[in-house]
C-alpha cells in the first residue's frame, strides 16, 4: 500500500527549518508495513496544498499531511481538505468543550480563533492529541496532523494502528536491520557484502551517518530469517568493522562495555575541547563510570592539571605522540583517553598539517596511541577525532581486555 | 519566477538520510531572486521521477532536480529527462575525454558504466563539475545536479548566475535579514513586532533554532531601506533579547567580546559535561582566550580539581547555588563559567526536579548565579544550559563590563 506525504509550511521551503517529521513518518510507516512513495513540501497557500492533494490522490492510496492545523489565519490545511472532499467544515460540541478545558487546565485564555483547532470536515474521524491542542483528522484516505513533532509522535502511531486494522493490510510488514560499521569505506563495504544479496526481495543500501556507515538490510517481515542469515555472513566476513546494530551508538557501546568490565573513565582533551566528554555524558547513567574530564587547551593547563612536562612540550610540541601519552598519564581512572591535534583552519604546517591528530588510550597500565590525518573543516576534524577514539577504545576493550 | 525542486533518492524517503540539499537550494534561489514553490522527494523509480517532472511542468517555471546522476544502474534521472523532453541521450566526445582524464588523475579505473556520467539529452547545456565526475545538465527549464552536496554547491551558483542572466530576471532579487533573539517566547515576540509590519511587501516570520528564535524579515531588494528601518524599531523595542544578526552565534559572540575586552576564560562543567567548552572551542581562533575546562562530573573531581569544599557538597548537594559558586572560584581566568544540574532521566526529586540547573558566571571578582528549571530530555536540558549560560554572559559583558 502506497503512501504520499504532504508537508505544509513556508518555513520548510525557505531554508528556515529542516524537516525531521518526514523521517519519523517513514520509520513509522515501515513498522506498519506501509511504504512512502514520495513527499511534497508546499507553502501555506491554498492552491499549492490543493494541487498537492490532487497529485497524491492520483498516485497513492493514503495521504498523510503534516502542518497547518493551528489557530492562526495561515493554518488552512483542514479548509483545503474539506474543499477537496466537498464537505463543510463543522465543529463537534464535545470536542470544543474538551479543547476549552485543555486551555483552562493550561492556564491559557481561549480566544475565538482557537475554535479552528477542532474544526473538521463533516464525517471526519479524529484522533486525540494528548500533548497539544488540535486533534488529527481523517477522512477519505487523507489524514492531517499538526506540524509540531511531539504532537505528530503522539498521534501518528495511534492512527496507523487503527488504519492498518481498518484496511486489513498487516500482511506485508517490512523488516529492517541496520549494521553500523566504522573505519571502512563505502566502496569496500559494497565489494564485501554484494555477493550475499542474491535474492530478489532482500535489498541493501549504505547510509552515511556522522557515527559511521550503516548497512541497511530491508525486506518483508516474512523474510526475516533469510535476512538474519545474511547478517551472520556479513559478521563473519567484516565483523571487525561492525560495532553495533540499529539504535547502537559508539558512546552508548563504550558506556555499556565499561559498566560490564567495572572500569571508570576520564578524558584529557585538547583539540576536541570537551566534545569527547560531552558525547559520553550524553548517555543516561554514565555517572557510574565517568570520573572527570580535563579540557587542556593551553600548554599551562597541560602542565598544571595533567602534569605534562614542559620539556616534552618544548621538544615535541603540543601535537605529538609524547604529549598525548603524558596527557593520559595525568588521569587516575582505569581507562583514560586523550586527544591533541590541529583542528584548523590555521595552525598547520608542512610537517604537522591541519587534521593531524594524536589519540591516546590507556587501559590500566597499557597505553595505545593512534595517529591520523583527518580531512574536513574544524568541526568535522573534531567530530572524526571523537568517533575514532571511541571506536578504537571499543575495539581494544573487545579484543584485549 | 517560480521554481519546483525534485529530490531523487530512495534513502531520502525511508528514514535513512536527512535532506539538507533543498535548504541550500532555497537559500541560493533567494539570493538570485527566485522562489521555491514546493519540493517533491521521490524514489529512484522511472515512473515516479517522470510523474514528478510532469507535475512541476504544470506548476512552475524552472525545475531543479538533485540526485540520480551517478554511474550505477539505478541512476536514471537523465534518462527520464530525455524521455520527457523527447530527445535521445548522447555523449559528447570532448566531455567523455575530460571524464577519462579526471579518472586518470584520481588514480581510478574507468569502467564502461562510467560513460553514463557524461550522458545528456541531445541539445542540453552542461555545467562543469570541479569537485566530482558528473556535470550538471540543463535543457528546457529542467536542470539536474548530482545528489552529493559538495558537487551541488560547486555547480548550482554557476548555473543560477547563468540562468538569471539568460532569462533576465534579476530585477526582483530578495533581501533577507535575520535578527537572532534569545530568552523570549515566540508569542511575545509576535506581539512585540507585529505593529511594525504594515507594508504589503515586507514579510516576517519566526524560525525556532537550537541557539534561539530568529525574526526573519524578507522583502524585495528594492525595499532594503524600509526593512532596515523596521530593524531599528525592533532593536529599540526588544533589543535586550537580540544577541546578533544573520550568521551570528552565541559562542562566536562570546569569543569576539572576550577578545575585544582582552579577557581569557575557563569552564567548570558538571551536567553539561564538556559541551560548553566544546561549543567555545568550535570557534576558530579561540586559543587566544580559552585557557582550560574541567568536566567535574564526580564529587571527588569537584573537590580535587576545583577546590569545592566537601562540607558544601554534603550540606547543599552537588546541584546547588553554593556549589556552582565554589566551582567558578576554582578557576583562575578573568572569566569563569560553571554548570551543575540534573539532566535526567533519573536523579530528580520533588525538591530538585529533573531540569534544575545552576549556572555560575564570574567576571574577575564579580559573581552571578542563574537558576533555571529547563524542560526536555537529557540532551535538550544540556543544550539549553549551554545556550542560557552563553547568552547571560553576553548580556553581562555588554551591560556591566
Amino acid at each position: 500500500m502506497k503512501v504520499g506525504v504532504i508537508l505544509v509550511g513556508t518555513e520548510l521551503l525557505n531554508g528556515g527549518m529542516l524537516d525531521t517529521n518526514s523521517l519519523y513518518i517513514a520509520e513509522e510507516l515501515n513498522k506498519h508495513g506501509l511504504e512512502m512513495k514520495f513527499k511534497i513540501t508546499v507553502r501555506d497557500f491554498r492552491d499549492e496544498i490543493y494541487s498537492a492533494i490532487d497529485y497524491c490522490k492520483k498516485n497513492v492510496d493514503l495521504i498523510i499531511i503534516s502542518g497547518g492545523l493551528g489557530p492562526t489565519l495561515d493554518d488552512i490545511t483542514k479548509e483545503v481538505i474539506a474543499e477537496y472532499v466537498k464537505k463543510p467544515l463543522i465543529v463537534d460540541d464535545d470536542e470544543l468543550e474538551e479543547l476549552k478545558e485543555k486551555f483552562e487546565r493550561a492556564g491559557l485564555k481561549f480566544k475565538t480563533l482557537n475554535v479552528k483547532e477542532v474544526e473538521k470536515p463533516k464525517g471526519a474521524i479524529t484522533f486525540k492529541n494528548d500533548v497539544g491542542m488540535a486533534p488529527a483528522v481523517y477522512i477519505d484516505d487523507i489524514v492531517a496532523f499538526p506540524g509540531v513533532p511531539k504532537e505528530l509522535y503522539n498521534m501518528l502511531p495511534k492512527f496507523l494502528d487503527w488504519y492498518v486494522k481498518e484496511k486489513k493490510i498487516l500482511d506485508d510488514e517490512i523488516y529492517i536491520k541496520d549494521l553500523i560499521t566504522y573505519g571502512i569505506a563505502e566502496s569496500l563495504l559494497d565489494e564485501a557484502v554484494r555477493e550475499f544479496f542474491t535474492e530478489d526481495e532482500i535489498y541493501y543500501e549504505f547510509l552515511v551517518k556522522d557515527y559511521g556507515i550503516l548497512i541497511r538490510l530491508q525486506s518483508k517481515m516474512s523474510n526475516k530469517n533469510k535476512v538474519e542469515k545474511i547478517v551472520k555472513k556479513i559478521y563473519n566476513k567484516i565483523g571487525k568493522f561492525i560495532f553495533g546494530e540499529d539504535s547502537d551508538r559508539l558512546e552508548k557501546k563504550v558506556v555499556e562495555l565499561l559498566k560490564k568490565l567495572n572500569m571508570n573513565i576520564s578524558t584529557a582533551e585538547s583539540c576536541t575541547g570537551g566534545m569527547l566528554a560531552s558525547k559520553l555524558i550524553d548517555v543516561p547513567g554514565v555517572s557510574d563510570i565517568f570520573y572527570e574530564g580535563v579540557v587542556s587547551y593551553s600548554n599551562e593547563t597541560k602542565i598544571n592539571r595533567l602534569g605534562v612536562k614542559k620539556e616534552t612540550l618544548d621538544k615535541y610540541g603540543a601535537v605529538s605522540e609524547e604529549v598525548a601519552k603524558e596527557m593520559i598519564m595525568g588521569l587516575t581512572t582505569d581507562v583514560a583517553l586523550s586527544t591533541t591535534g590541529i583542528a584548523g583552519p590555521d595552525g598547520g604546517s608542512l610537517e604537522k598539517p591541519v587534521g593531524l591528530v594524536y589519540m591516546g588510550i590507556r587501559i590500566r597500565d597499557k597505553v595505545y596511541i593512534e595517529k591520523r590525518v583527518f580531512k574536513g573543516d574544524r568541526s568535522k576534524i573534531r567530530e572524526k577525532t571523537v568517533s575514532h577514539t571511541l571506536f578504537t577504545l571499543i575495539k581494544i576493550l573487545n579484543e584485549d581486555v
